[in-house]
């Protein structure tokens, strides 16, 4: 079986997944007799280029990695202008949907995987908007055509969470969870414990490339309570945006806290948790202190990690750890779109 | 569709099952419309009952739980004598092996499981016996016979492990692994860092029913090395025995060296360990120092739990958290044997 792949966002991310998708290319023919090729990619800044017979990924990919334009890649006979029109005539049979994370509204997200999945494409996106954002309409959109909506790498950053408790949770009741899912403040935290100043620790995360010029983002907790979304729109098909968890993020955590807590054997972690009760959910974004008992103090730096309470295994934990000196971020992202592929097809 | 149950050992994980099933008995139909009933059931000192047509599994736990035997149940034409004619008359379609586990030979659970396929019914186990003594024939069995053998149950007591593996990580190759795995030299540790002696730490174990009278299983980490084994054969396909791996356990981890350890930060803990590197497994169980930094450190009393590094993500761990005050055990193994079930026929 072959399948032909349109990429929306030539990021990071999605440059790691091509790379990933050619390192086990002999491996998904040999054990699943599997084939693929690229056939539209649409770039931030450097164009659009699509090829209903394939395109040449490894020039793409040169072309991207030294600031060059894949224009001069684009085989259409139609006019290939935006996102929509590369979707539109790739003749793909799969979406990656991996265009920049828009928590307000979903979009343009929204919109691509909806054009994908009306032109029966499976769809698979790290982009935590449209998850929030259509849960429900694109599962039930992906539904009625016959194909599949995945989004496993949108919360702990390609590693196993939703396949974990739709796969190995049957008829599991999920009770609560709690968790850590930004490493951006996770870092911060980290830093001033051991001493450092809030504003030292943003700029280092900064440094490193995990924090954004504006940190507003993570430090404010809009990227965790995202992420809270997700979990619980899919977990317990229940839609909650971030302005209904209406996060406290950590800038009023200061020094002195930190020392207190510390004097405790305490830490302070942006916690990130939800519970149902009755039928109702709470969920919340919010500094807190943790003790050495629960699985979230020992989540240092870059470390992120959720722990599940069901009605019949209580407290299990998924944790991902930090990788001082490791390649970690794309790398592990572009798995978890890989793995949703794999999952699909195979 | 309605499948035909048969219990071989009928203790407190069994009895757990039974109550479990009976519990998602109207989500089982709603959902899967799946119906059961118990048709077999082999207990240790309290009797055998066969009922092709569905025994009274309410009357069979409060038998049993009252120390009476269950043999007024039997209703079968044929002498139902032990475990295997009670698989070979029950008319089962699904198989619970839960006999007492027997590290050396994985008998008589290799024998049940293996009639069991032959007869063409699925086999679940929460046994490590047959299952590192008989993984590679008993699945190749199962295979032949368009049946399934599962065994989610025999790692972290009933905690998803091997179908994470399986389901969530398509395509990864599994480079190590690093746990804890056995609760009863957890729980003497973590005593012993609280200032008792070994000696009064295995007496509490044992007077919570976690360790038995010998507890040599547990202390001289055989039962952490049948473990170890039984990751190592299912993920990498290839058997190895508990001889084999030679384990080290924690007799001799004296107070002075556990007061050492706190000083500087650290812990001993009973690390269970195995790598792939050129094709080669090497595996260990031995007691270790850990610091802050690993996952392992957090994982105190009766807390289990693995770290896994893959090609794809590094250091994905999962934990089970202790549970004090609270029920455990039992209830979350059973929980491991109706997932098999579930996934098997959903």
């Amino acid at each position: 079986m072959h399948y032909k792949l349109a990429l929306i966002g030539f990021g990071n991310v999605a440059r790691s997944l091509a790379k990933l998708l050619l390192r086990k290319q002999a491996v998904l023919k040999s054990k699943y007799d599997i084939t693929f090729s690229f056939t539209g990619i649409s770039t931030g800044r450097h164009g659009f280029a699509v090829n209903p017979n394939g395109l040449d990924i490894e020039k793409a990919l040169e072309l991207v990695e030294n600031g060059k334009d894949i224009s001069s890649l684009n085989n259409s006979q139609f006019p290939i202008t935006d996102s929509l029109s590369v979707i539109q005539h790739s003749s793909a049979d799969v979406l990656f949907e991996n265009s920049p994370v828009n928590t307000q509204t979903g979009q343009p997200a929204l919109d691509h995987i909806r054009l994908a999945l009306n032109l029966r494409m499976h769809a698979i996106t790290a982009n935590k908007g449209p998850l929030v954002h259509g849960y429900r309409e694109l599962t039930q959109l992906a539904e009625s055509k016959g194909k599949k909506f995945q989004f496993e790498s949108t919360i702990l950053g390609g590693a196993p969470v939703f396949s974990v408790m739709r796969e190995a949770f049957p008829l599991a009741d999920l009770e609560s969870f709690k968790g850590i899912f930004n490493a951006t403040t996770n870092i911060i935290l980290s830093c001033m414990e051991n001493g450092e100043s809030y504003e030292a620790a943003v700029k280092y995360c900064q440094s490193i490339g995990v924090a954004e010029t504006d940190p507003t983002n993570d430090v404010d907790g809009w990227d965790a309570a995202i992420k809270v979304c997700a979990l619980v729109t899919v977990l317990w098909d229940t839609p909650i945006t971030p302005q209904e968890i209406n996060p406290i993020g950590i800038r009023g955590i200061t020094a002195e806290m930190i020392a207190k807590a510390k004097s405790e054997n305490k830490r302070y972690k942006l916690v990130c948790s939800a519970e149902k009760i009755d039928g109702k959910i709470n969920a919340s974004v919010s500094p807190q202190l943790v003790d050495a008992a629960s699985p979230l103090y020992g989540m240092m730096n870059s470390s992120t990690g959720v722990t599940f309470r069901t009605d019949v295994i209580l407290d299990y934990s998924i944790a991902l750890s930090e990788k001082p000196g490791l390649q970690g971020g794309p790398v592990e992202t572009a798995y978890g779109l890989f793995a949703d592929f794999v999952n699909i097809v195979k």
